[in-house]
């Protein structure tokens, strides 16, 4: 692997499951492979499960690793070219990117959405000016549109936890008080068009995610209908997509609750994390035995290590 | 050792202190103990020993160690049981506990004491969440209540230098202008009450600490008489417990001065440190041949790292 | 070397130019000389190259490194001596710098110009109280009046690519929207004055440098007429020093161009980044093949790892 910028870039998803799997179970395996490499863990937003996973991973595999949050403990980068620099930006990405690579072999970056400039948003404008100038492989720890080590560490979840060879996949939208992203559902909506499933999106109309995503992928605007016979339901906000980065929704009855659990089939309920209880799924369902947030967090270790494993070997 | 929370955790103080300054003539011996597993240092509060020291302690012993802090690079956390998480706080204690103990090995956490509540400050709800939730070592360093690292490296300290068997040991109040914690007052006391020493606190009527901590260590209210004779004097300042969190005293009087180490036993000065000069302590007291507040945290190093010890020999 | 606070520090700046360059060719060769030793970065201010390249030359070296941004994640500190701290100042230097000395065998500090205060800044207090204080190496990552690591640097860079035995090489001034420090420029000037060139130093009447620092060095205020056949062009901003810390010029006429680069002898471009592009130099010249900015910075790894090793093997 030379990136890993989006699902896509695993060459056989359910072999880098299978992997991954036996890697949980002897993690200092390959903890001479990265000896005398560094990975550059670079902050453009703030992160708990990542900042902790991608280094535990990184450790795990011998890598030095440096940690740089750009807001706190750098400054602001210009994306644009030919820009006159007289303002508030005082480096430009055509030198950092260049710059940074040259301290390490690998370089990780979590780049947020604006929620303000769709277009821009798309362009991936971090990511893809690291890929183009750094020369070195970047890791998406989570963009603009993507979070591709989330969504890996959802597939090697399900698989550990699946009852049915193709089981029936829920991804559903909950409320929230705040403007999030698209990365997580994006990214989880990807990863389950490779899968071997029956996999069901659903949320209120005029919250469809970016089309070119979705594709053919099934929308199902009832939502209890769509929880119908369910051995995996996935819970995420997003904003509006269609009207870019806005919260023209925050109905409490797609909150997730043991009475909309109830019609599935025993399903596992499934959330990155952060989650607020109580808003975006009742306290009955996350305490409940079916919840396996805790676990899925954990496997972010292991997909930041398959990747990284990945990506040495092919340096 | 499981945790290390309170003072009394550590099974035998003397055997403890004797075995930590044993350790400081040769940090390194234990330097394959802590290979291939994880510490991680969690602040929401600012630091400087505790951050340097017990990084420090934890690479002696061969720990990766991993260093969050909440504040700047994370989000506010809510402790309370069934909210409905629609305000300011992102994540809920009971996920971000159990995940992070998913990415480490020990915890090590600074939560500092509102100084607004005194019920939830006394209940630790920080230190006692990670405890409960957790499943995996937890280390304070300075909580709401107790700072016991500090008081570990007060013993060592005395210990290298005391000249009596049971030495005269004072711990003053000082004043200071901002409202301070009772931490380091409180885990002094507990320690104190463990050693063989005639152990006096002095300070203004009404900055008695919390009386089921004191409980009947000796109380003298005129600072000079408590100083006469005395082995070691322990300066802090605290904000009132009564009044909870005020700053009801600032008397200059009370500032530790040539004039009151004169009436001791030629009395060594402790403080932990940070500390305002001229304002706690005379420049001609801190900068005097009987001061060793510098060498007291140099043995911050050494308390972290037979607490970090006993816990990975415990594992 | 005991030190590294100004280029001077460096006995044979030739011969340490080639053993770094020699040390680039193999920068894992001497990765167990500080095994088992740590190094402190101490940042008052934001940085990038430094911040990243220190941390991948301590690496490199077997150091442990241990990284701390004073500002937020620690409190102010005093520097005079015999005040009463009653303000916002937390921590005297005195106690501050033996204390993290204890806990390090190296110290690296940043600790910019005030660019309010001459005689203060000139007083380098930060470096000097931990010269003093610490009793450990102490080693300057940029401080008031000097940035002797991006100085050995650009000596190792100028030796790559020089085509010369004597070269003309020139410092630039170039506008900028900002007030800037002057430890830069200043450290090249030092640095050249020890090198085999022809130099010269090109700014508005006005901006003259310390002439403690620029001494007996060639100043010529026709920027073009100082470009005529340069084999190095050196650019950066730097404040007014007479009329101290402000911005008295910021005409764009001194901005680098390919015009002006077309009167050298095909002169390589050095800046010490970050760079606003089209204020300080135009696109055409820095994404030029004669720019070597890049490579510049590259060797920031390489002339703090020289420095690290110098230090470790006098230890």
């Amino acid at each position: 692997m030379k990136h890993y910028l989006h699902i896509n870039n695993v060459e056989n998803l359910q072999k880098t499951v299978e992997e991954a799997i036996e890697l949980k179970k002897n993690e200092l395996e390959f903890s001479e492979l990265g000896k005398g490499k560094t990975i550059c863990l670079l902050f453009f937003n703030n992160s708990l499960r990542t900042r902790l996973s991608t280094q535990k991973a990184a450790q795990n595999l011998g890598l030095n690793v440096v940690v740089m949050n750009f807001g706190s403990e750098g400054w602001q980068l210009e994306y644009e070219d030919g820009v006159v620099m007289n303002q508030d930006k005082a480096e430009h990405i055509k030198e950092a990117a260049k710059v940074i690579a040259q301290y390490c072999d690998i370089v990780a970056i979590r780049a947020f959405a604006s929620l303000t400039d769709k277009e821009k948003d798309r362009a991936e404008i971090v990511l893809e000016s690291f890929k183009k100038l750094a020369g070195i492989p970047v890791v998406n720890m989570e963009s603009a549109t993507g979070h591709p080590m989330q969504a890996l560490a959802d597939a090697i979840t399900m698989e550990e936890y699946k009852v049915a060879e193709k089981p029936k996949v829920v991804l559903s939208w909950a409320p929230h008080p705040r403007a999030l992203p698209h990365a997580v559902a994006n990214s989880f909506v990807e990863m389950m068009q490779l899968q071997n499933a029956d996999f069901v999106i659903t949320h209120p109309e005029g919250y469809e995610l970016d089309e070119e995503i979705t594709k053919n992928s099934k929308i199902e605007y009832n939502q209890k209908k769509a929880f119908e016979n369910a051995d995996f339901v996935y819970v995420k906000n997003w904003s509006s997509f269609k009207n870019y980065g806005k919260v023209d929704n925050t109905d409490e009855n797609w909150m997730i609750n043991g009475d909309k659990m109830a019609v599935t089939n025993s399903a596992k309920f499934m959330h990155c994390l952060p989650v607020r209880r109580n808003v975006v799924v009742a306290d009955e369902v996350i305490d409940s035995e079916n919840s396996v947030v805790i676990e899925q967090a954990n496997n972010r270790t292991y997909s930041a290590q398959i990747v990284l494993k990945r990506i040495l070997e092919d340096m």
